[in-house]
């Protein structure tokens, strides 16, 4: 793993320009608290609803902040990216709000509604085998085509500063968190996250939590090593990436616990979620709240943010009825 | 049906006073908007988000209101109602924000989930037979016992009063609407939103939507005769009840149109409400934007409000899926 000393991190100076970036074009989530909630955790906790962001989760907030870090030269190539997640449409959307173009690679098994989701937001979508070789030759191939950059995901320093709006706005509403907690994918998130609040609340606990069936970011906390996310099986579907080459030196300096969590647990979280708070959340966004459930005594009394990544689901596959 | 001009109806002064009373206890819900529903309507729609009010409905603003209004001494005696839906449980919490009991009477065969949201707000249960005499008899006895306030669901002046806050909220957000629209069952959250609507906006048409398969008050409101509900079929459970007999009149004289709307259009409207808006909405809840998918021309280019009556649903049986 390269030592993060040797790479530069968003400032908070970047983050802020950010905000002001996608101001124009982001919703201002609200934060909301749910009495139940709170009495089911013995804690008192504020949700940063980033379910209700355009097109639905955080990554509009990044991809906004990338598209619109271009020069003008750069922008009029477009831009490309592989994803068959929430990066793909929040990129097409980001793309067409500036009035450039995207390539999106997506695996020729993905959704037809997630591709159709793309497309609605004026994205080019290039099918190719859903192989990691398939994806590299068709990326490669559009980018020499097109000239279109390449927005990653998540490891990169525009995204980073762009996800770490969301912390931003939330300590704008809310004083005095004694902790803060986000989902962990790529990481994208979490370490725009984890600094905004080293920058403006240092005194908060960044507490990561993950599926247990897909640690890797965990067992590469606690390691100190770089471990791969190997196939893993989880209902969390936002949170299968392994982390990044800039992003898990972020996590390690900066995020101050990662947590797991069990599939039970995430889908108890959920259904919790939806029943009490009237808020549709995708299962990655149910691990926090998740891990408070499976640890009272360690959260007991607390005030906590958690950040609500997303609300895509599929209303035909609710994990209560599987 | 008894004319409009022998009832007193809540005044301005009467509805503002209730925001009053109910501010310390009642969420001020957001009012959202979602570019991908305003392409579906091709108009532009402010939704007010009573779903996210404490007890997942308006009702909440109602009982408050009703249960602040009581003096010292009739307050000591508690409160009952009958109600096997958000009313009861939204007068349990009302009653137990002001440290006084409630009793509510609620059919034997209502659902445990129902019976165990009203305890969980401290209110007596009171089961009786799912028959119009047995409800009848236990209130009386239960008033006769306790000497217990009744506060009805929907035909009562406070009630009303404490309804029509919501649509003062929503125009203290939102100016210029051109329709403001209300589900309607027995008539409570309908005419507290018209007379606001009438003292704040008068240029605001209001338009209730009803489901065809529950449409007593669009007979009674196109007749001029109070028509009662007959063991209506309708997948959007809040709206079965008949309009009351202060209700009504205020619904003649106050409100514009109402529309009825298609189980299939209220099951659409209710599945893309949670799919674009990421908020969980119950049936009643979907029929005001049913109305618009199902009348396109008539809402084009419109600037509209929607009063988003509830979000309980049960997680296990939706709609799409029966």
């Amino acid at each position: 793993m390269e030592p993060l000393r040797n790479l530069s991190i968003p400032t908070l100076e970047e983050i802020k320009k950010a905000a002001e970036r996608i101001a124009p074009f982001a919703h201002k989530t609200p934060v909301m608290t749910c009495q139940a909630l709170n009495k089911m955790a013995d804690a008192e906790i504020f949700f940063k609803c980033e379910n209700l962001q355009k097109v639905g989760a955080f990554k509009f907030r990044g991809a906004t902040n990338a598209v619109f870090s271009l020069s003008d030269e750069d922008a009029t190539k477009g831009v490309c990216t592989h994803s068959s997640g929430n990066h793909a449409q929040a990129l097409a959307l980001a793309a067409m709000n500036r009035g450039i173009k995207s390539y999106i690679i997506m695996p020729d098994n993905a959704p037809k509604v997630k591709i159709n989701g793309v497309k609605g937001y004026g994205g080019e979508v290039i099918l190719c085998k859903p192989t990691l070789q398939a994806r590299e030759t068709a990326t490669a191939k559009i980018q020499k085509e097109t000239g279109a950059l390449f927005i990653h995901p998540f490891d990169d320093l525009r995204i980073i500063a762009g996800q770490g709006t969301a912390a931003l706005e939330l300590f704008e509403k809310v004083q005095n968190l004694d902790i803060i907690m986000a989902p962990v994918g790529g990481g994208g998130l979490l370490s725009g996250t984890a600094l905004t609040t080293h920058y403006i609340n240092p005194c908060t606990q960044v507490i990561a939590a993950e599926p247990k069936a897909a640690d890797d970011a965990y067992r590469s906390f606690k390691s100190g090593k770089f471990v791969p996310s190997e196939d893993p099986v989880t209902i969390a579907d936002g949170l299968l990436t392994s982390t990044g080459k800039i992003t898990l030196p972020i996590i390690q300096e900066y995020v101050d616990d990662i947590m797991t969590v069990t599939e039970a647990n995430i889908v108890t979280s959920m259904r919790h979620t939806w029943e009490r708070m009237k808020i549709i959340i995708e299962p990655s966004s149910a691990v926090p709240f998740g891990a408070i459930l499976e640890n009272r005594d360690r959260f007991k009394g607390k005030r906590i943010g958690i950040i609500i990544s997303g609300g895509n689901v599929d209303l035909d596959q609710l994990p209560w009825l599987l």
